[in-house]
């Protein structure tokens, strides 16, 4: 089994199909916390099966995450809720909890709505192209030492990130203050990308305020993913942007495209952010 | 009392600071379905004080809409509940619901993450600059009878929104294709904008799919809003995007910006679509 598939893998309650025993991995973590992709993406994988074993739809088309605590590695509940099937499409609710002193706590609460693709994808009328990257062997490769910080970050050992070095600036002290990142982005193990890793990859990327100059945490309040189609095998390519800084807030665009060029996914959270007292202001 | 402050007035139940009641307007529906901006409005008017109540904070930072069936005019029930009081923020969920033949049917799940705009719109590190537009009495003024469908469109008697003449081609049958609304907005009854009164404009104007030639309904699925500062007295401006056209789904980016030139709102949704034959696909 992949690690991607061991980290979002559930065991459902006898008879129940809305309730899933998992596990926050301690190979996901950044610094103490586990990433909040794969608690989506564990969130998205139980939602999956309620809403399917409820009669509903398989491919989630929209999915908005609200992290409200940070997980910790460790046991995971994973509840579920159905709020409406329909001919094309159904709407689900999920939350992830886990125990901490002896009190049920919540993670994360995801709603999210599932199609099917296979007829939701296609045609194609109107698409952002790809920014045009260095080759992979060309770019900055991301690995559990790589931090700002000086603390390892585990889940660059579960992926491989390719960063284009234009804008890259901020890993020798010289941001370029434009507030964007581009990357090649795979499992490092060799499982290729499908449609319910894709959540897991539009918050993959380091957060896009490195670029701003601000090196700190930028703590997710809320993440919108989009999911367009299915990826292809071999490199996703990501650009995360952000067009709005104010007041501790920041917006983050993130666009995916797979290696025929199609955008599978995109995504929009607003998320905290310390900038420093140097940072120009409009 | 205006328009818009009568349309999200709530009662609550006698010692009960979760649940209210309210009314879905008549004077809000665009053929027979209530405009969920408004039914949205209505939801975090009342989900701001099932948080304040419990002590949690009365600025909604990001709202994302689950839209699970068309508002009718009539009576509605707002039912909350608090997620999590932190210091800087709390989260709460919100559902507004109708009685249909007896049988309780969601219209709308919100759920939302509260703060303190008094701190956290200041100051601002980077923006959008707004669109210049022809002055409003050189725009195209909405009415209730502009509908391309010719069904009157109630709330455009409740709504003074001036569209740039440059992105109403599909007016005389030449849609620009680009996916791209421009316009002035504000309230009818010359009510200035508030807080509260954003999550209904940034759903105000026409479908950005006009601009691509489809001229149909474009129900949304979600709707995330980040509200980033009170906007001042004044016109607002809107403008609607789209990047993303494909399988009869659609993303649609929308800016609002204040009197003063700031940023006040951006929202995103995934709304359905149904092309003509004859639009160009990539």
């Amino acid at each position: 089994m992949s690690e991607f598939a061991t980290a979002v893998a559930l065991s459902a309650e006898s008879g129940n199909p809305t309730e899933f025993a998992g596990e926050l991995g301690a190979g996901w973590v950044i610094g103490q916390a586990v990433n909040g992709g794969i608690i989506k993406a564990l969130a998205l994988a139980g939602l999956r099966q309620g809403v399917e074993a409820a009669g509903g739809h398989g491919d989630p088309l929209v999915a908005s995450a609200f992290f409200l605590s940070a997980g910790a590695p460790g046991p995971a509940r994973v509840r579920t809720e159905v709020l409406r099937t329909g001919r094309s499409m159904s709407t689900g609710q999920v939350s992830v909890l886990q125990q901490v002193d002896g009190q049920e706590v919540e993670r994360l609460r995801v709603v999210a709505t599932f199609g099917d693709l296979s007829v939701q994808s296609e045609p194609v009328y109107k698409a952002t192209p790809p920014p045009v990257l260095p080759e992979p062997d060309d770019c900055l490769k991301g690995d559990r030492d790589s931090s700002p910080h000086g603390k390892p970050i585990a889940i660059l050992d579960r992926l491989d990130i390719r960063l284009d070095p234009a804008t890259t600036g901020w890993a020798w002290g010289e941001p370029s203050g434009q507030g964007e990142l581009r990357a090649w982005i795979r499992f490092a193990d060799g499982t290729e990308p499908d449609l319910m890793s894709l959540p897991f990859f539009v918050d993959a990327m380091p957060p896009v305020t490195f670029d701003l100059g601000a090196v700190g945490w930028a703590p997710t309040l809320e993440l919108t993913t989009h999911l367009r189609a299915a990826p292809a095998p071999g490199w996703l390519r990501i650009r995360a942007t952000t067009s709005n800084v104010a007041g501790g807030l920041l917006e983050e665009d993130v666009v995916v495209w797979d290696a025929t060029d199609r955008v599978v996914a995109q995504s929009r959270q607003l998320a905290g952010v310390r900038m420093p007292d140097s940072a120009p202001r409009t």
